[in-house]
């Protein structure tokens, strides 16, 4: 007989079928058992059919350790989930009458008017546990049957994280007690995967208990670099992460912008609020979006001093101090007037650095001379700047997605 | 025997199972097919081992009657798609001389060096046909077995889409022949689901062919009307659908801003384009944000003067012109303070309008007078001003698209 996968998660619901919403549970859920050292076998993505999720549930039953199932516990007609996951584990359906005293409380407290729809809601398979859902008002529950742990929980993000993590990570941390993955992260940007592979095959053989996988993104790759499952003590592997990081660094220099989950925003807010400087950002094509970047993070108030979008030319003179000459001989998609923003900002707000974007996003406004994409970027400072020019591919939001990363790392690497 | 399912989709990578990447072929070729009248009957995602991807597609290929697998095509160790398949379809793989030369030249066309490893790209299962991909180096392939149409497309959304789009919906299409959905979206925002429902609820008493689902988003719900399959002829369903529509913007007024895919920014420009009106932007805390969302619309340089992010207290004295004693009286966080912003945006530019954003993003930064949240948002015009206090839910970036998005819609109702 075939080894049962760790974990199958089953998805429910019409609307991801038919491409109405995104599904982000897979993600979610892969990512949060992986960093314990459990893995997702198999994922189903199924319509809101009893009949089928019952035999789905049935079948992946005998297949796997554990089972997650999430969506359709709602109160309306098409949620279903209850039902199925009772018809395919062979067991009726009983009313919990203090589950539904809890799901009038919670309705309360929310000011809503509970329905008798909801009554629905407080039916379990017999033998369930539920499992307390406290950013909404459907309960989860879970269940053994044939040495199969099935969980089932609603599908609202919100409400399926914080159950996954309260509630089902223990439950499955408990049965599998696996060590936890020895795993990190390089982000790294200005090199392609294509240059990164013979600087990571080497590494490799020399450090074979790990994994080096690339996930290139719009303006970077990131490098996860993993532990093979079983392959050594933990506290070992991650003394050897460390050194195998180490090295990586060191070919890589710069290029390496953060480890983890951190955003190239905040190491380049880090070393400016560290070094007591501060930026103030001239935009042109990019509309605001160099400007949110730096100010989604949280404090970023410390360094960003100001941001001016001078989306027409009257607004480059006055708020920048552009000159109409410099508009006039070179155009406002220029090396020049991205200067003078960059440099005018500076002026005005008093700031340590100006960093500007002036181009063409597109689809429509290109010619010959100056075409969709054609982006000047670049950053002016107390004794010098530099300016650069970039032709980027790519749909509007590319181009200006593009150029926002390319100014940003123009930044970090100013600060390196 | 069960009728078998129209399609179903194989998502390959172990990427997606450890929540590495999140998918987006299935909300892709979900909305695709179904504007064909076609559904998707289930998604399976599995990851890269070679038994169990042959095992799937051979159970599958039973089930359904197109079988739409994605990833794994690549020229690495970790890419056996086509020999699962091949596996899975009990057919030996063949070497297609002319493919590989055709590989030869895109990789020439890129300017990449092509590898021997490349090669592996170049086998088939025995009878397929390629598929061209014309923005990736790893053909497609389609082949029958059984009845079951299989296609087996790259993994790289640029290159899934373009392929789906050119190759297999019109291969789909031919197979199925329906008559394609009768739909129409339509976006609302200012008004919840809960008081949806019961205006939805009576039309479609009357309206029986038709189903409205509701998706809600951050700040608005879109409804989607769509016919039930095989109700009625196309043309009459189209007839019906726009009175249906009729009734729903008639009871909800300016609360429905667009149809299908239409963004609310994209609106506010088309009526302020009309008008040759304009408008200027200062914002705080969305620290760019709202310029962004302006400026995502392709020609919004027509009626966007400028956006100025003061973040710091000194800017929005400078730029904008708010008064010293302003700031100190009631502080950068009030009523008073953002209605001298959107004046003093629209006092510098000399636009129309001037749209104003301040308040506490969090998740720092907040006190028990001025929580977390609170954001004031306001749009300032020649005779007049309407300022306006909320203190939002959720995280930072929570907070910073609902005040957007609250803002927008109070100026695109300025312009109804």
């Amino acid at each position: 007989m075939e080894a049962r996968t760790d974990v199958e998660l089953i998805l429910i619901g019409n609307e991801l079928l038919r491409g109405d919403r995104r599904d982000s549970h897979l993600e979610y859920a892969g990512r949060r058992l992986l960093e314990m050292g459990v893995r997702l076998g198999h994922a189903h993505v199924v319509g809101d059919n009893q009949k089928r999720i019952a035999e789905l549930i049935r079948e992946r039953g005998e297949k796997t350790s554990v089972l997650v199932v999430t969506g359709g516990l709602g109160p309306t007609h098409d949620d279903i989930t209850r039902e199925a996951v009772a018809e395919g584990l062979g067991v009726p359906l009983e009313f919990e009458e203090e589950q539904w005293t809890a799901i009038q409380n919670m309705f309360t407290k929310y000011g809503w008017r509970v329905s008798e729809s909801n009554r629905r809601q407080a039916f379990f398979p017999k033998g369930a546990t539920p499992i307390v859902n406290e950013r909404g008002t459907a309960p989860g529950f879970s269940i053994t049957k044939n040495e199969c742990l099935v969980v089932v929980l609603p599908g609202p993000p919100r409400e399926f994280q914080a159950m996954f993590d309260k509630d089902v990570l223990p439950m499955i941390s408990h049965r599998f007690k696996r060590p936890p993955l020895i795993e990190q992260t390089l982000r790294t940007t200005g090199i392609g995967e294509s240059k990164l592979t013979p600087i990571i095959e080497p590494l490799l053989e020399r450090y074979d208990q790990f994994t080096i996988a690339s996930l290139p993104h719009v303006a970077g790759v990131d490098l996860l670099v993993r532990a093979k499952p079983g392959v050594g003590e933990p506290g070992e592997l991650e003394k050897t992460v460390k050194l195998l990081e180490g090295e990586l660094r060191r070919t890589l220099g710069t290029k390496v912008y953060a480890t983890g989950d951190v955003r190239l925003e905040a190491v380049i807010g880090e070393r400016l609020a560290e070094k007591g400087e501060t930026i103030a950002v001239a935009e042109s094509l990019t509309g605001g979006l160099l400007g949110k970047r730096l100010t989604d993070i949280s404090g970023s108030s410390r360094y960003v001093l100001a941001d001016v979008v001078a989306y027409s030319n009257d607004s480059k003179l006055g708020f920048l101090g552009v000159r109409k000459t410099t508009l006039v001989e070179h155009g406002a998609v220029s090396e020049e007037v991205c200067r003078e923003m960059a440099e005018g900002i500076r002026a005005k707000t008093g700031s340590t650095y100006g960093l500007a974007t002036t181009g063409i996003a597109g689809p429509t406004g290109g010619t010959d001379e100056k075409p969709v994409g054609l982006c000047f970027y670049g950053l002016s400072w107390r004794d010098g700047s530099d300016m650069r020019k970039r032709v980027f591919p790519g749909t509007r939001e590319d181009v200006r997605a593009r150029v926002v990363w390319a100014s940003l790392f123009m930044l970090y690497e100013k600060l390196c």
